[in-house]
Parts: C-alpha cells; structure tokens; sequence
C-alpha cells in the first residue's frame, strides 16, 4: 500500500485506430466523467495501436493532450514502446519518451514502459525519463509493466530502485508473462499468486504503486446473448484489493466504473473501521492495549488496518468528493473523516 | 521443519490489563496445565499493553517469573516493543531486554522483537539480545516477527543470518503484514501462500523455527449465541502445519490446547508413517529400493516424510510424556518408539 | 517456458530390481512405444534402487543401452546418487557420472542430479558433468532436481548458472521436499504454488526447462477395487501445464501417456490459437493494433499466447509426427503449421 498517490483505475486507451476518428478510445478516456473517469488514463502507443499508426498515436496524444488534460481530474501517463529483448523497440520508445516530454510534458505525470527486462534495462528506461525530465525542467515519472519472466526474477532490486528514482509504480502484464513463461489455460487459466504477493510487498516496501493487470475477457455469450462480463471483473479486482494491490487495469469504460468502486472500501467494510477504532480508542483511554469487538481481538497493529481503511476514503474524498458523496451514508462519512 | 526445539504453541499474553489483578493473563499463562500449556509463553509488553501501562507490564514479568517460572514446563520468551521505522520505540525495546535480561535472564528463553524491518534492522536486534546475554553470562535467543514488508523482501537473509546467530525463530505478524501492504478483507482476507512457503523454506535452510501468525476472530456468533471459533481455528492451524511450520500463535487457552494436538501427528497419520516405515525396511531387506505400499510409491524421500512424523512424536514424547500417552494407543506409541 | 528442447515427459525406472530380470524396468521404459514412450527417460541409480543394488544399477544400464539407445525416440538422462548433506554419497555420484559417461556416453543427453543444496553445490554438480564431457569428448548436460530446502532459497543464482552453464533443466522433487520443511498431508497435501511459479519464472528467464515432480498415489481403491488413480494424475500434470512447466514426471507408463498428450495442447485450444490468430494477422492488415475475437480482446501479447500453443505443436509434430497426425483433426494440423 502506498499514500502518496491516488490509482485506483489505470485505464489504456489505443492512441489511434483505424476509424474515422482515429483518436476516438483516446477523446472519450479523456472526456470521462463520474465513475467512468479513470484515475490514471493510459494513451497507448504499444500493443494496442496497430505498427503501421505509431506515428499517428503520437500525433493524437500531442494534440488532443492541451485540449482535454486540463480538464481531466486524474492522471496522464501514455505507454510507450519497449522491449528489453529488442533495442529497436526500445530505441523508439526513447524517441515517444523524449517526444511527448518535449511537446505535452506539461500535460503529463508519467510514461508507462512496459516488457522491461532486468534491472539494468529498468535502469535504461528510468534514464530515458530522467533526460527527458532534466532537459525539459518537467517533473515526469516512470511506471514499469512487470510482464517478463527476467523483471520477475528482478522484482526485489527493481522496487528499490524505485526508491530513490523516478520509477513510482509497478504494474503487472499477466498475457505477456503467461506467454513467456508458457503458461497455459488448461482447467482454469494461471493465476500467479505469488507474483501478486510479491509485486505488493515490494511496491510497499518501497513506497510504489503496485497495480493489477487487465482482464481480457470483456464479453461473455450465454444462450445466444453477449454481455459484459461484470462478475468475472469485479471477482478480479476484488482479488487485486485482497492482497493490497493499489489500483487495477481497465480496458473498458465499465470495467473503470467497477474498479473505482471496489478500490474504495464498501460501506460496510467502512462502518466496522470506524466502530472498531472508535471503540479500540475508548478502550485505550481506559488502559487497555488490546479490547474484543464483536468477537475480534483488536490491537495496535488491528487498528492500523482500520485506520487504512479510513485514510483510503479520505485519500479518494479528497480527489473526488462526489464518490465519496454518493458512496456512503452521510453520518458514517462524517465519522469517517473524523474518526481516529 | 527444525527439530533443535519444540514450539507447537507460541501464546501471548498481555503483562498488564486494567484489572484488579493487572497481571491476570500473564500468571494463568504462566500457571496453565495440561494440553492448555504452551510450549512457549510469550508475556507481552508489545500491543498486547496498553502505552501507559508498559512498566507495569515490565514489573509484572520480573515479579511473577520467580515464582512461576521453575514449575513452567515450556519455554519463555518476553516480547518487547521494536519498531524498524521509529528510533524511540526501538530504544526501548532495547531497554527492556537489557533490564528482562539482567533481572530474570535464568528464567527466560530468548525475546521476541516484533515490527522488524530489512537485515540490518534484525542485526541491531540481535546485538541488543547478544549485549545483554554477554554482560550476564545467560543463554538468551532471539525470534523476531515478519510482519513488514521489508522484513519479508530480506527474508532469505535474515534466515542466513539466524545461521549463524542468536536468532532461532521467524514469526508471522499477518496483521501488521496486511496493514503495512494495504490488504483487504474483501471476497475474503489475504491469505499469503508464498510468504507462509518462503517462512517455512527459509527456516528449513538455516535450522530455525518457523511459527504462524495470531488467529484474532476468536468467537463468533449465530441466532444470538457467541461461542468459540473453534473450526475456523483449526483450518487455520492446519493449513499452517501443512506447509511445515513448526508451530501456530494462539491468543486463548482453547487455541493452544488446540494447536498443541494438531501440531502433533494425527493416530491416522502416525499409523500410516508406522506401517510404511515398517514395510519399507522390511523392502529394502529383499533388495528393493522402491516398494508399493497401499497403492503408493513409497522410497527414501517418503520414507523420510513418515521418519518426521514418528520423529514428532518421540520428541513431544520427550517433553510431554503425559500428552502422548493419552493422545495414541498404546500399542502403536510403543511401535512408533521402536521404528526405523 | 522454453523451446530449445522436448521434455513433455520425464519418466524414472530403476535400473535393478530384485527379479529375475534386474533390469527389467529400465528395459521396458526402453521398448517402451507410441504414447508410452517418455520423451526422457532417466534411468534411476538413486532412491529407486536400493543401497547394495548401485552396482547392478550401473552395469545395466551399460549393458542395455548399446543394445536399445538407437531406437529409442527420446533422449536419456541417468539420475545418479547425490546429497549436498553428505560427502560420501555425492562421491559416489561423482563417480557413476564419470563412468557412465566414459562408458555410454555417446546415448546419455544429460545427467540428473538430485538433492543439490545451495548455488555452490550446484556448481559442483556440474563440475563433474564438465569434466567426463571434456575428458570423452561427450555432450552431455546436467538436470538438477529442486529437493531442498536449500536449492530453494538459492533457486534465482542457480537458474541464473544455468544460462552459461551444461545445466539445462530445473526439476522439482516434492517428496524431499516436504521432507525437509516438515511439510504434512493434514486436511491435504502441501502444494507449493509459491515454488511451481519460481521454477517455472527462473526457468524462463535463463532459456532452462522446468519439469514437475512424481505423484507418487499411482493406485486407489474403491469398495474393495483398486485401479489406477488416473483422474488425480491428469488434473496434477494439468496444474503444472498451467503454470507453464514445460514437462512432467512419471513414474508409469500410464502416467507418461496420459503427460504426453496433456502437454499437447487439446484440439480446443489448438483451434483456438488458430481461429485468433487468423483473426489478428486479418485485423492487423487492415490498421488496427487490438481486436475483439469471441468476447476478448486480442493485441500483440495475446497473440504470442496462441503463437506458443501452436510453436508447441509444431514442436511435438517435428519430432513425434504419429502423435500430432493422431490427436489432432487433419484440417485443423494443417491450419495450425500454416498459422502465423
């Protein structure tokens, strides 16, 4: 869990496609708005824009960036291209880098370099942003796609890098991952839980953002009918939140609406934190260090995930108190806030 | 698995309540009988007592341990305060290990350091532990508790360290753990499967003890009636004793009486072990290296499994003859005694 | 997961026995035909045969293999004695690897090695595979069987010393294993997600292949028969396929036929693969980068998953031509060496 930064949604949108409107995914992730604003939208110059239209995505993200940004409540942090077994790829996502720095970096918080390799290929990509941030005096960071079996076996020296670096968030690429390592769908799909475990402790231990990785299966089909699949989603996301991730992919306009609310705690997870800190702190005031509540025993490191619980709400009130508004109860939100 | 030393239950108990008798869990723990004695007690200045009451805490141990101490049949092992992220907190952890030492260093077994953080945070640990064992002359060991996400990325050399030092035990703080990662009960709680392996793999590979974390739902309630949480308690336990840790964290009588029968082998698994080893030695007698045995393959590697189990036993045999007296049939004790 | 080599199957046989024909296991796995026959077969001087046998063990598989190599399909790897606990017993195995490969050398592919300890036991390992290789002239490689506790701790440098190395391969060793960490079958076995994911990440990362442990229940009975426990088999080579092991091992030639067709991909995932990727490689032509094909989004990442599962077919294919003109439907084989 990191405080510094809010990323409950980090949504990618193709930076050009082959429509009328090439930049339409890009325009509409930009013009958003309630629960379908995501907190961090991602245009896409890599694998979700065709080889032969990188240069128009460029284009896209440089011009629809000054119209759109300042009205945009979250983050912008484009993907650029990269490949760590390929300096040609990389090569070029050095030029995006240093492009969009150039021409929007006014526009943006960071640049998302996704199939790094090994540390030093990490190190590579966190030069290319520092260079691109120094010579143009904008302050952008760096978010890593974790998808590769080296940047796994890495993972430990990658996050602490990020201590003392650009390198802020770390976010997980399930399909190239299960295609390096040759996993396989075969009685349920791989679900990786120790990387997942890993990927939240390491962003802990060094105060990065950890965030999920997409859930490809938008649609699903039953007795003739398509429809989106929300249960599936939403099962996911809850997953991510279970073991401290701090934010999840989305793919979809829908998929950004459930994760913004599964990011936040629901109401009753909330009322039981401020009833348990409330009562923790009335026990404290009478001498004890650990009090049952409701059949738990509550003490100093109990009352810390509670108090979690509270600063996330307060974290997300802040950027967007109309969620929070909607979201709960007026009384509870009010001992919310003020609870602790 | 660690056969230096027996820890089937790790109990804490709070060294000061606001009670009449202030020191009323730490003297029924100390005066516990039966299968509702722990292995190890564990009074605790830490979250367990209150901020106000820590030198009460620190009285009550130095007053009680003389009296109960020498009709104790386990181990006891004080935690004090520690924090790897605030000085003063560690400062006096240090303090009170000294003055515990120096005062009841003949009645103590080690300490318990909680809230630890990367290597060098253990290390400091270890020389206060190391400090005060050397001005006193008493044998005193440490075992600290995982619970920060730092601990977890340097846990591979924190357990190299215990090697060679007088760190013996590695705890799980699961609660601490999911506040410091931001996890979430949501769909469920974390559940940890890669910390709970690398816990058990690490001690394995430097011969210490590896113990599980505190199971805080104590009771729960149906239609109005609040009662032991004794199912969830022993899954809990189990699943612990699966992955080969060598003991579980109990917070009541019932959980170490529990704990302390699921840490030794079922009569089932003890019968199994039994009738494999016999029929595995009475194998490799006519020549072979590889017998079925009741439709499994049975070698030296699983030999050595059903060699642990037996070995379990005749070591809780040794310390608490009475227990597995009445826990097997006598007939099969008596084989389990003479096998392999 | 990797491509440079085939190993769907993994099977093990004694190399004496107490019968007539000491040598008939390791015969028959030899002869063995169609499915049956292992894509590895690892003549076990090790736990399968017992102490005063090793010198039986070693004579027949110099006498059989002259005879029976030139027509066996898959290659031959002997697994020999090791312990990095015990002197004496990795002597011997330094031993039997000079002599096996002085003596048939030109039929071994590799060595197995189990009970390896840390990254300098590993070394030393494939020290001695080094030098028979350099005195005879032989190529021959070195598998290292993932047992302890140890090798485990250490399992990154190792896999790291395979990328330069004659180590080719990582295979675990569950009975050892839990062995080690005291691992117990209570409520369930132990199942080491945590491990399965490392070996097959580090695997990866290093071009090593990664091949699962034995599953040692190979009968079960039920209302008075007993048969052979083929359902928990195939769902155990399943678990291991999804993590991305590129083989399983089997200790029945019913085990290697059942692994020999689940690390096939089935008819269903191979038309799969094959409908997506025509769909791409048509939606990529006309401009775009990503592509909604039956409810899921398919981009470059995706796509190498399809590509995998047909590379692993034309893998099988290349070497196993029965096999795939078996298994698949002929139009869809066609397709699929076509595809891409």
């Amino acid at each position: 869990m990191t405080r510094s930064r809010l990323c409950r949604t980090f949504q990618t949108a193709p930076a050009a496609v082959p429509r009328d409107d090439g930049a339409k995914y890009l325009r509409s992730g930009l013009a958003a708005e309630g629960w379908q604003a995501p907190d961090w939208l991602v245009p896409d110059l890599e694998d979700g824009t065709a080889p032969d239209r990188k240069d128009e995505a460029l284009d896209n993200v440089r011009d629809l960036l000054p119209e759109y940004a300042p009205e945009f409540a979250g983050e912008i942090w484009p993907r650029v291209e990269w490949d760590y077994g390929d300096g040609a790829t990389s090569e070029r996502g050095r030029g995006q880098i240093a492009e969009l720095v150039e021409s929007v970096g006014e526009h943006l918080d960071g640049v998302v370099v996704p199939k790094v390799g090994r540390l030093a290929d990490v190190e590579d990509a966190e030069a290319a942003v520092e260079a691109a941030a120094r010579e143009t005096g904008r302050d952008v960071d760096l978010a890593v796609i974790v998808e590769t079996a080296r940047a796994r076996s890495d993972l430990r020296e990658i996050a602490q890098f990020g201590a003392d670096s650009r390198l802020a968030a770390l976010v997980f690429g399930p399909v190239d991952y299960a295609a390096e390592l040759g996993g396989r769908d075969v009685g349920g799909s791989p679900e990786w839980p120790g990387l997942y475990e890993a990927l939240s402790n390491e962003a802990s231990a060094n105060d990065l953002l950890a965030i999920g990785g997409p859930f490809d299966r938008l649609f699903r089909e039953r007795a003739g009918v398509t429809f989106y699949n929300g249960d599936a989603y939403a099962e996911y996301v809850e997953r991510e939140a279970r073991v401290g991730l701090d934010g999840s992919w989305s793919l979809h306009p829908n998929q950004t609406e459930q994760a913004n609310r599964i990011h936040l705690p629901s109401e009753a997870e909330l009322r039981e934190a401020v009833r348990k800190i409330e009562g923790f702190v009335e026990a404290k005031a009478e001498g004890t260090g650990a009090v049952s509540i409701d059949g738990q025993m509550v003490d100093e490191a109990t009352f810390k995930n509670f108090e979690n619980t509270v600063e996330t709400v307060r974290a997300v009130h802040e950027a967007r108190e109309s969620q929070t508004r909607e979201y709960y109860d007026a009384d509870l939100l009010d001992r919310a806030l003020a609870a602790g």
